[in-house]
């Protein structure tokens, strides 16, 4: 059986997509490490062709709703950034020519804000599914990962978005800089706790207590996995420090289920503030279904 | 002409050798990329043997004074660190025993502070030599680089050290994170400066901060060089908001006539301080003259 249409994330990374019946349920779900940091524009085509093989009709046009790296300068095609405040799920997609006539491929805008500058894409299809799954009155999301992202929404608009390198510093530190001979591979959850409580404690001391990894396995023997933790602990709670207006007043949503998510949760139950969890697919899938609607009609 | 001692500055990266003559003066200058980073405990004594070459006598015993790696836990021999407040240009030196009768070879110890934890080794003999050079009566040394280094002195001791990765933290994300992209080779003074108050002014926002040459460059058109430079402002902001008990009392002495030590020079003006440079050949001499001295009298 054909999809009636293709729901597409495509991230710096991977790409995944799904395929969905004319009942708006999955049939099916695809993936492939062909992320956008690796394609050039004429690569985007023959891999979409390939994820989504026969789940294409032989005759007949499909809609692909695309998200995330594929709309930035260097993707397929640049889809223009709105600023916030505004709708997650509004806006002007890009439409892509193709060469098969089967596709018809649309790409969904990031969000941008001003000042301080700030920019996001493929997180607000993310917040536009959460928007859809469960209004929130007033409250902000918390997206972990490589660059986290945070919004603030309010009204069923997006009215703030900051991103934090967290993600990459942590992978560029423990992997790359002198603190990788301190480091383990395991956890320790007190450690963490400590590096959490004193990046909020003392915000201004962080670029000097990133050396202490270091420093205590040098002088006091302290554990590779304590560590590791630490380092963090101080990271997180530097973002969480840095997002403090995302995370004192309302809701706050994190989006993931993976190991990290649950460290922002531990962070943010530390500072007494319980925090939900979804999952990514789930909103992701809800924010592509959301503009699917908007385009084509919900289908029924 | 053989060599009357060999002073020695052992760093990760790069090895530096001095040959003294019976009056002390230098009689030779090398260096080799053959830092302890690349190196097991075997490796040390036939590179100074290469580094010396017909610097040393053919027969008779050279004293070899060395300062850095060399004396870390995986370097040639361990010297252990010495607890601050302290002399620098005190502490038990290290004997290294050689297979070749004619080396001398005495490694100094480093410097380390347990609350907060703090280490240094190298830097201290650097210190030592500025003391020997020009006592202080009460001030700071800012020593720029890979780990920006401070030392508080005070009557002739060390009485506090920190440790910054600022050097490595902007080499690893101006070439290996999302910034890279943003990124140019050249410099602008303003956004530096803007760089270094907005770290000063909010320092609690700083992991949100880093995101912005990317943001900028991308809605607002930041040039390369501006990307470049705010970066750097940012971090360098950042280094002296962690480390402003160093630098808000006392003569501040920096380092180094790098660029590098040029930028902090800039941004420590902007605080109304007036720093002071010293090379960093001078004092590391100083510092191992002091050493030798100690050791084996002044050679007078």
């Amino acid at each position: 059986m054909s999809a009636a249409w293709l729901a597409v994330d495509w991230g710096s990374t991977n790409v995944r997509l799904w395929a969905l019946d004319r009942d708006g349920e999955v049939m099916a779900r695809r993936a492939l490490s062909r992320g956008s940091d690796r394609l050039t524009p004429a690569d985007y085509e023959p891999v979409l062709l390939t994820l989504a093989g026969k789940l294409l009709p032989e005759a007949g046009r499909v809609p692909a709703v695309l998200c995330g790296m594929a709309g930035a300068r260097q993707g397929w095609r640049e889809a223009p950034y709105r600023a916030v405040p505004c709708n997650p799920a509004g806006g002007e997609t890009v439409s892509v020519p193709t060469r098969d006539p089967r596709l018809d491929v649309r790409i969904v805008p990031g969000l941008c804000r001003s000042e301080p500058p700030d920019v996001m894409r493929g997180e607000e299809t993310q917040i536009a599914g959460l928007l859809a799954l469960e209004p929130v009155v007033a409250g902000s999301a918390c997206l972990p990962g490589t660059h986290a992202k945070w919004a603030r929404v309010s009204g069923g608009q997006v009215v703030g978005i900051a991103t934090a390198l967290i993600g990459e510093l942590f992978a560029l530190l423990s992997s790359r800089s002198v603190l990788r001979h301190s480091l383990g591979e395991g956890w320790d959850e007190a450690a963490f706790a400590e590096g959490v409580s004193r990046s909020l404690g003392a915000p201004e001391a962080l670029v000097a207590a990133l050396f202490e990894p270091r420093a205590r396995s040098l002088i006091d023997g302290l554990s590779g996995d304590a560590a590791r933790a630490f380092l963090s602990g101080l990271l997180i709670g530097a973002e969480l420090t840095a997002m403090r207006r995302f995370w004192e007043e309302g809701q706050v949503t994190i989006i993931g289920q993976t190991a990290l998510a649950g460290r922002y949760e531990t962070a943010l139950a530390a500072q007494g503030v319980a925090a939900r969890r979804v999952e990514v697919e789930a909103v992701t899938l809800a924010g592509l279904r959301a503009h699917h609607a908007r385009l084509w009609g919900d289908g029924t």
